[in-house]
């Protein structure tokens, strides 16, 4: 119980400061409304996952918080970016995201896909500041981090599997392969992005690797199981619209029972990487595992 | 004459270094057809005047041309991913570039956003290689440079009021800023990114924006007055579309004649920043200010 509360308020601080972090780089003056529609598209909302799991692993490796934040922003714009592209009527046609209408809902189309795109670049102006606060080579590795897990190899290679997999078949290792990418990448990389920011020695490295990726690939059975599971209002978007647009997942896959073997499996799979990992201050990214498969939304 | 030759052969031999890195390093492999609209957006085409600015900058400073070429194709995958998202239905909904059928007539219009956002990130992959060939301070420093360019305050910025100028009278000045962000930004963090390559001192540098801002203006009006007076075949685009969209540009805001005498001051004013820059070995540059107010498409 002690543990919960600890875990509560920590994540809330790191809520508020990432949050407060957003409000002051995320620009109010982009020309012709476009700093509305970036603002839009990635202020007030979203679990904040990957800024968490940076700011976790960053004290994990007792890191420099100042680039940690910085690297938390920035992951967290390239998530809300992907959404905004995602939920164009050319991809998902979604209406409805984090309980609001949609960014293309609100302001068109084409201002949806210049925010999405401004705040991909965004992510790389956050990374670099001018102002010395981050050491230029580590900017350069975050930079380098987040372009792999954002660009064709990662979530933009794991999209394109996913437009193309609309009624197909897959199996569960092109089921993970493309989860791996679209989802899982951008998960491990925030845990990689904070682990840069210390001195890690290359085993814990190589176990934090392992906690991403199984982090990520239970990130993406719990939303499988809660899309069926769950109602919108509760989702903040709409459900069961995997199985509506005949897209394969992990209940359609395995059945849902499978799936939740599943989720725990990867759980523990998270948990046992931690312990080989040999870092001491690792209770926050224990306590992330289980609150990716036990969340209810 | 002999000067003529010696540009062309050098701009000849600077296509053929940047079209192998291209095919070197968009992804033949990218799943799902990603790799292949990728490389369709920006293999075999195209001025690649982003690309020869950065090279002859750094040629003008002494620079390291190692990071010069990783400069040159992210720059130009910026460029050649704002061109597949803005031909897109949602934004001018264009069908023919660089004498093809556009990406999204090609592939789909979620694949073409995919595979623009994918352009994107590989730009600042291409920026941070991990084989050590470009120092990690000057990776940080061209990927500050070109997210800058790229972004709200820049290129998505001017694109952003070029969606919200449609059918409204802009004045001189205001159609200026648009253009000073949407193509401008690019162009001139071409040179600037090129001249990040070297040591120039501050004077220098400060010379080299003037220069970059100059030419990337100067690359607008005589856009515009192409726009006007060429066929869509010389172009590889659709001729008179900005008219046909009621979109102000030079033309229709200055007339024809001053337009033309404005590409000529900008001229003077691109090669009177080279003069003041104090460097020594600005031919190139100078050639190539001529070359985007001479050009004929």
């Amino acid at each position: 119980m002690k543990d919960t509360v600890t875990l509560n308020d920590w994540v809330q601080s790191v809520l508020d400061e990432v949050e407060s972090a957003l409000q002051a780089w995320v620009p109010m003056d982009a020309p012709a409304g476009l700093g509305e529609a970036m603002r839009y598209g990635v202020l007030d909302g979203g679990k904040r996952l990957r800024p968490l799991l940076v700011l976790a692993a960053c004290e994990a490796v007792g890191g420099a918080r100042a680039a940690a934040l910085r690297a938390a922003v920035a992951v967290e714009l390239i998530h809300a970016y992907s959404l905004v592209h995602d939920d164009l009527p050319c991809m998902d046609n979604d209406v409805l995201r984090r309980g609001k209408p949609t960014v293309h809902v609100r302001y068109g189309e084409a201002q949806a896909m210049l925010a999405g795109d401004a705040m991909q670049a965004l992510a790389f102006e956050v990374l670099t500041p001018q102002d010395g606060s981050v050491e230029p080579a580590l900017q350069a590795r975050l930079c380098a981090l987040l372009a792999r897990a954002a660009g064709h190899a990662g979530m933009a290679g794991g999209q394109a599997i996913d437009l193309a997999s609309v009624g197909r078949p897959l199996d569960e290792a092109a089921l993970r392969d493309m989860h791996r990418r679209k989802t899982g990448a951008l998960l491990q990389v925030s845990v990689l992005m904070g682990a840069a920011c210390g001195d890690a020695a290359p085993a814990a490295l190589a176990a934090l690797a392992d906690y991403g990726a199984a982090l990520g690939l239970a990130f993406q059975v719990v939303d499988d199981i809660l899309d069926v599971t769950q109602e919108s209002h509760t989702l903040g978007k709409t459900a069961g619209k995997d199985l509506h647009d005949n897209k394969p997942t992990y209940v359609s896959v395995l059945g849902l029972d499978a799936a939740r073997r599943h989720a725990a499996e990867l759980r523990d799979q998270a948990q046992a990487a931690l312990a080989r990992s040999g870092l001491a201050n690792t209770a926050r990214l224990a306590a992330l595992a289980d609150k990716v498969v036990d969340r209810d939304s």
